[in-house]
């Protein structure tokens, strides 16, 4: 499936972190459209990033990045959208769906949860994760994904945040998701999930 | 050109404040491709929003909003996206490019426009204003628009905000964008606008 690396994925250890789950929504669609790709790991505990980084993202000096045909493409959502658009059609699967407006719902969504607690403090994103949590089970409602009936885009897009639902191990979405190959090559086992969402989140 | 209007577009009006600006973009870009609109100017200096904004944008209370079909799309980037997707094909004019990495591009640079300086104080804000101007102006380099030779969605995500650019009125950039109609039929006049960026920036 993938004889040689198309492109280079540039993320956090995934025990770092919580950034190191942006990074996972990068590898997870590369799994879904089975595109092979390199894998390099960058250490977010020490202050300094490396020379790889620093040259490919000089502006926010941050992960993830996607490095494909040498040039870097920054930034988790603009990571799935250059993807989707570079490797969908090849294997018949999208990451979001044709019709524009559930696209703009999907990216609507992503946006509300990458950037709805910035700059606020500790407490506050706590209280507003709790409020995020019931707008996005509204937005799941009855349906297999957040996408539809196919894992895609905002599935992908949330899952690596999968225990800000509620009983997250029992949460059927989330059962529906660990199912899938593409999220069971990249997510932390059960128990080691478990206890990066305890430290990032300090949930119980 | 616009026999019935196709959509409407709920903004703020252009002389409350810096939030009108997001408005701006999205009817700049309904001009550029020629779709008819209604317009709804929501009084931004009231605390209230009317029933149409809470009922269409329940999650943010925000305009700009832009309505399809009954149908609203929410944030002035979402909808620069819905706008490209669902009418660029009609006039043969796309916002934006269609080489994926030159999207990748524009898109990474209205995030950086939208959300560097968020949650900041007043004093960094402006520092980072600096910043982001010099690295602007490194992405529009020697090219006559930010979107290469034709005026596209990264002009349009920046033109409203003009005044960032140092001797904006003589900037060569912001000359050819004023050329247009589209951004001519939106921007409020050269005397009017440059009290509006005063106000909002506090620059001179």
């Amino acid at each position: 499936m993938h004889p040689t690396p198309a492109a280079a994925a540039v993320t956090g250890e995934h025990d770092d972190d919580e950034l190191a789950a942006f990074g996972m929504r990068a590898r997870i669609a590369l799994h879904v459209l089975q595109v092979g790709f390199g894998f390099v790991e960058e250490d977010l505990r020490i202050r300094e990033r490396s020379d790889l980084v620093l040259r490919m993202n000089p502006v926010h000096r941050s992960v993830p990045i996607l490095i494909h045909r040498g040039r870097p493409i920054c930034g988790s959502i603009n990571i799935l959208q250059y993807i989707d658009e570079v490797w969908a059609k090849r294997v018949g699967t999208r990451l979001l769906p044709p019709d524009p407006l559930k696209r703009a719902s999907a990216r609507f969504w992503a946006d509300f949860v990458d950037h709805e607690s910035k700059g606020e403090e500790k407490e506050m994103a706590k209280a507003e994760l709790l409020d995020q949590l019931r707008r996005l089970e509204g937005v799941l409602g009855d349906r297999s994904f957040f996408s539809g009936d196919e894992f895609g885009f905002l599935d992908i897009v949330l899952i690596p945040f999968s225990s800000m639902f509620h009983g997250y191990k029992q949460h059927m979405w989330v059962k529906r998701c660990k199912e899938r190959e593409s999220v069971r090559q990249v997510l932390p086992d059960e128990g080691e999930m478990y206890e990066l969402h305890k430290k990032w989140y300090g949930i119980e």
